[in-house]
This record gives structure tokens, C-alpha cells and sequence, in this order.
């Protein structure tokens, strides 16, 4: 496993200020990992709402059926986060484990069992202890604190080389409101594990409808557009908390999606969710460089996102920004692959901006002595116009390196 | 580059024999690569019908819609394939190459233009000069031989390792015919190169309606259920020749796909693509494990296919086996994120004849130990039960290894 932190790793770390209503503790439970914490919960005021995004995967872990379950009920009053052990395809005895620290929490909590939000990060099919809970829950909530985000981005980490935070503040007609977000892991980032995981919490007075249309008109264009490696966790949960704790400072309840007094807010709330998204991919296994794709002149906005994660999954363009090196054609054959309307003799490909490639052939005046300087930097720009509508859309990946085969293959040896 | 033979190369070379009615030829024609030989000539009797499938990139190569543009005649006089460049994304110059290629191939055939089929493997985006055709192919034409099957196999090679050859001698009507099969490259295997070609000819007399008819029903199953690195080149190209000449040793002529006569050739026929086809795995980027996916008890054939390359093409699955590490929980992983339909309580996987999981969680009884001894294994089966139909399918793909990223990433450095 690799333990520098990735050269990509933002040069400065937030202040994370705390978000009324949330309060915060850690535990090192000893699941897998020896002398570092790996158990956080969140506490939540009463009346807290909630709103979540879950992985697609067939083969969802225990704790993604349990926050599936409660969701509807629109209400959180606690969080709780274990790394180490995914919990995923363990079967019966998994969703007993979860049914056990629901039972726990809620106790712990002193509210009702569908306001408990359970996540798991870390191997696949081990069974995981319910006793790691039982012993803990109680005590932590007892000695929540607000102040503990550095904490609590910590606690969650597998083999991430860097915690993952991000903070905003924003007025919500005419109060200033916070919004904390952390998030860990990149796809199926390290050996044996599986998992991305988000939290966003903020003491904005948001009905969980609100929060859950914020979540679904931003997630397509933040942690739907990154890929490390194509690989779809089964454990992948992205949660949003409201505490609505603001509203004792003046601050406006929103019921309606559309109340223009949110539109601050809700560009605040996408920025963080880019923000964590992003730094996922900054921390992907072995990642040197960061990989913007865009594309435009695409039929549609559907059609762009899937030939821009063609080119942000194929192996050939992420092996080619590893090696530095300006290979246009590989964009073009990721653009081919992607069976969406396109048409060779419109399409043209910049890296940064230097036009590469238009008109079905290389670009006149192309100096690859240019684009190979180009390709040095730490952050790559891609960018491909179809030529043929309207459509754009943006992904984030990183390159394929020697250390992420190294990562995911030598472990045993 | 890899210099070193694959370690799955087939032990032995099949012994060639000539197909009637064919006749090759090769030349050092120094596209790019200098004192080997880099351009072929099949020349074809007259009658010989022809088929064909082509890569589905939305930016083929101008021999791709060449091939693509004679086809429907069905009937092929000449066959010209050189490697070094692939004339892919040339713009109008690629197409003004392959018109005067055609010509001077239809001159030094004595044919129609639309006889002509042309094939190129190599860089994409630099122009091909004519000249290099222009200058050998009457030549090449009036020298042609019978006997060229393994120079032709060789010259066809890109960063392939070992030549990819195949024959099988079958009975129609009681009389016996020949099938002969060449083929390179595995996807985009190599830097800067975009290529996998594969010809088959024999002698039987099939219409080109029977020929199409075989390609399209056993294409699914051979070349488009293998995987290198998911990258589809835009260059992709299998073409089937029937010369007829087996007719004047009394084989019967075949116009109707379902006349019995055919059961045994067919039968040969898919085993040659199938060859074919794994060999191109075998000589995959880096690999040094060919892996078989198979996946049974999917709701359909066409599920069972896009949930055996969700997991063949997976990076996590593919650094594992790399890794000699029996990481079932990858195949979960790869199983769930297919989007297929899929219940995880129903799932079962194998490493072998090794039961790993089943019922939604890891099988009573499973030995890691044991598990792990049977990953050192040169060839890994896979197998997943979905538990949910009849559908079925298997997959074939390769490991994925530093060396991967070597060829892919460090030739510039």
C-alpha cells in the first residue's frame, strides 16, 4: 500500500468550523486497523432532515439496504461510520449486524430506529462484529462534540493518504448558513475494499425534499462524473444532513426546491459536492496526474457524459497521461468506442489549449513538441467537440500508473 | 516494448497446409519498421466469395469503410494488409491512400475495384503513403505462392510476440476442405497502434450469403468475447474468404446456411475464430495469465455477456489475478456493477471447481489457502451463478500487469 500522500493532495487544509446542530465523536474500535480510529458517529438535533445517493450496484452491502429503508422517513438523528470491513456479501449474518447497531444507536441516540443511517468501509464478505458497536455507541454519543470534522474525515479513511473536507458558508435569506461536507476512497480504491462515501451536513432549515432534489440535481455532475477506475463499489453512499438549526437565528424553513431564496445555497451545496468529488480522484490509487474531461457539440448532455467517461475510463488515454505523453489517437479511438452519434470528419481534440486534432485528421501546425511539454503539468485538460449539437458534459479521472497495478496486485506478494 | 515471447503462447506452430484457390505474398516495404517484413497479399481465384464484421468505432480507419464499401459485391480478388500504420484518422489523404491503393491492386489483380479489400494496423493520424503499395503490389501479385501462411501470420504483427495461426481440415459433402486462419494484435495492443485484424479463407464452395452468415453467428462468441483492455480500436477487422476451388473435387456448393452439409464446416469454422481469438488474449499487453469468465443462470444469453465483461473487464478483477490473489469480492463487485438483473442472494462464484460464495455470502467450507494455490495456474476459470434463468456466456481476457502499463505509459521515456 502506498503511504505518501498523493502529490495532488490539496497544499492546505480547511478550517473546518463546527455546523449548529451536529455533533461528532470517534473511536478506535479496533475492526481492522490497529491504533487509528475507525469508528465516527454524528449526532443530530431532533428534527434533522435527511437525503441520500446510493451505489447502483446489484450486490449493495447491508448498510446501503438499512439507509434505504430509513430514507423515506426523511429524518436523522444519527450516523454512524465504520472503516475496515465493508459489511458487504455477508449474507444474513450481515443484515443481523446492522439490525444490532440500529438497535444500538437508536438507544444510544434516544430516537427511533429509521432516524439511524449506517455506513461500512473496507473488505468484502468478512463478517463484521456487531460487538464493535454495542460497545461504543452509547459512550459516544454521550461525548459528541461539535468541533471534530478533522476527526471525523479521519476516521473513515482505508487507504486514503489524505483526509478528504471541504466547508462553505453562505447566506439563506439573508443568514449566514454552514455547509461541512468529507468524504474517503476513490471507486473500489484499495486491496480487499470497497467504498466512496460522503457526508454533507449543514444547519440550513431544508425540508429533506429540498435536500433530496439538491442531491439529485447535483450528483450527476460531481460523484456520477469521476471514475478512478470503472469500478462500482457496492458500498458507495452519499448522505446530506439538515439540521435546520439556522432557523433559531432567523433563518427562512425552505419546503419548495424552487424558492429563490435557496439559489445561493443550493450553488454552495454543488460546489462542495465538485469539491469532495474531485478530491476523491486526487487521492486515486497511484494517481500523479489529475484528468479533466470535456466534451462538447455532443447531440446531448447524456450523450457527451458517455463519451467523456469513455475517454476518462479507457486504460490507453490513463496509461498514455502517465507516460506524458501527447497520444491524441487514443482520444479518438475513446471517442469511437463510445456508441454515441458521432462523426470523424467534425471532430476536433485539444489538450489544454492546443488544438490537436479537427476535421477528421491531425490539427495543421501541430507540434508535438508542444503538446508532450503540455503534458507535464499535474493537471491535464482533455477536451473533445463533436461537432454535431449542443450537448457538454465534464468528468474527472486520473492516470493508470504502475502503482495502482501495484496497489491492487502486489499486496499478497 | 515487450520483446519476450507471452508465456501463453501456444507450444507448438500448426503445420500450414494451402488453401486452394490462395495464394500470398509479403515484403519489406519499410512503413515503419525497418528489415522485416510489414506488407501481405492474399490474391484470391476467381469466384472467391468474401464476408465480413468491422470494428463499431464511430471513427474507423479508411480501410474499415473501404472493406466496408466492397462488401456487398461478395466477391474478392485481392487482400492487402500492411502494418507499421494504421490510416486511421488520415482525414481526405487516408481516403485518397486507399483509392489509389485499390487501383493499383485491382491492376495487379486483373480485377474490379470492388474485389479489392484493404486492411492497415499501426499508428493512428499519420498520413500512409501510397507509394508504398503502388511500388510492390504487381510484383507481389505475379510471385505470389501458396505456402506463404506463416510469413503472411508474421507480417501482419504489430508489437505481437508470437504469430497467431490456425488450420483445420473438415469434411462437406464427404470431400474434404481446408480452413485456414491468421490474426494480431488484442485491442489496442500497443503504443500508438490500433489494430486487431484476423482473415480466414478456405476452399469450400460457400456463397457469400452463407459466409456472412457464419461470421455473424459465431462473431459473438469468439472475437467479440474477448477483452484485452476494453479499448474497441477503430480498426477492428475479421474477413472470411471462400475460394471454391474445393468444388472441382466434387464439394458440393453451398447457398442455404441451414443445409446439413454445412454442420461439420461450421462447426470448424467457429473453432478456428475461437482459437483465433484467444490467441490474440494470449499475446494481450503484459498478460501472464489468459482468464475464462463464464457466467451461467443469467435472465438471458445477452445479460450473461454484458455481466461476463463487466467482471472480464474490470481493473480490480484483473490486478488480482495479477496479484494470484482469489479476491472474490472483486467478482461481487463487477457482477453488481454490471446493471444487469442480478440478486445477491442468489449469487455464486467459483475460482476453478472451488465454490467461494454462495447465497450472498462466502461459502461454508472455503479455504483461502487452498484458493490461492489454484490462482498460481498459467489459465484462471471464473465462473458466476446469477441463480436467476438459463443465460449463459463466456468471456476470455488476460491479467492486467505493471508490464501494461510499461508498454502503454513508458515508451517515451
Amino acid at each position: 500500500m502506498t503511504e505518501a500522500i498523493s502529490p495532488l493532495a490539496p497544499k492546505t487544509l480547511p478550517d473546518m468550523p463546527p455546523v449548529p446542530g451536529v455533533t461528532l465523536a470517534t473511536r478506535k474500535a479496533g475492526i481492522k486497523y490497529a491504533d487509528r480510529t475507525d469508528l465516527l458517529t454524528m449526532l443530530f438535533e431532533p428534527g434533522t432532515t435527511v437525503a441520500g445517493v446510493f451505489t447502483r450496484s446489484r450486490c449493495p452491502s447491508a448498510p446501503v439496504e438499512t439507509c434505504r429503508d430509513h430514507l423515506p422517513g426523511g429524518r436523522a438523528r444519527m450516523l454512524v461510520v465504520n472503516a475496515g470491513n465493508a459489511n458487504a456479501f455477508t449474507g444474513k449474518k450481515g443484515r443481523a449486524t446492522t439490525a444490532v447497531t440500529v438497535k444500538a444507536a437508536a438507544a444510544a441516540a434516544g430516537c427511533g430506529e429509521s432516524e439511524i443511517f449506517l455506513s461500512s468501509t473496507g473488505v468484502i464478505g468478512e463478517p463484521l462484529d456487531p460487538a464493535h458497536f454495542e460497545r461504543h455507541l452509547l459512550d459516544m454519543a454521550a461525548t459528541a462534540r461539535p468541533d471534530g470534522w478533522v476527526d471525523a474525515a479521519r476516521a473513515i479513511m482505508t487507504t486514503d493518504t489524505f483526509a478528504k473536507m471541504v466547508t462553505r458558508t453562505v447566506s439563506i435569506g439573508g443568514v449566514d448558513v454552514v455547509v461541512n461536507g468529507i468524504s474517503k476512497g476513490a471507486g473500489m480504491i484499495a486491496p480487499d475494499m470497497a467504498t466512496m462515501l460522503a457526508y454533507v451536513a449543514t444547519d440550513a432549515p431544508l425540508s429533506a425534499g429540498v435536500l433530496q432534489q439538491l442531491l439529485d440535481r447535483y450528483v450527476g455532475t460531481t460523484f456520477n462524473a469521476i471514475t478512478v477506475d470503472s469500478d462500482t463499489s457496492t458500498s458507495d453512499t452519499l448522505l446530506a444532513f439538515a439540521t435546520g438549526a439556522a432557523a433559531g437565528r432567523g433563518a427562512p424553513a425552505i419546503a419548495d426546491p424552487e424558492d429563490p431564496r435557496l439559489a445561493a445555497f443550493a450553488e454552495a451545496f454543488a460546489d462542495c459536492l465538485r469539491e469532495l468529488a474531485v478530491m476523491v480522484v486526487r487521492d486515486g490509487e497511484g494517481a500523479r496526474k489529475l484528468v479533466r474531461v470535456t466534451v462538447t457539440g455532443a447531440e446531448s448532455d447524456a450523450s457527451a457524459k458517455r463519451i467523456a467517461m469513455s475517454v476518462a475510463n479507457s486504460p490507453l488515454v490513463k496509461t498514455a497521461v502517465a507516460g506524458e505523453d501527447a497520444n491524441w489517437g487514443r482520444v479518438v479511438m475513446a471517442v469511437g468506442k463510445a456508441g454515441e452519434p458521432a462523426d470523424r470528419d467534425r471532430l476536433a481534440i485539444w489538450f489544454g489549449d492546443i488544438l490537436v486534432a479537427s476535421e477528421g485528421e491531425r490539427a495543421e501546425g501541430y507540434s508535438e513538441a508542444q503538446a508532450s511539454e503540455y503534458m507535464k503539468a499535474d493537471e491535464i485538460d482533455i477536451r473533445a467537440d463533436i461537432g454535431l449539437g449542443d450537448g457538454c458534459f465534464t468528468a474527472w479521472t486520473c492516470d493508470l500508473t504502475k502503482e495502482y497495478v501495484a496497489i491492487n496486485g502486489d499486496y499478497r506478494s
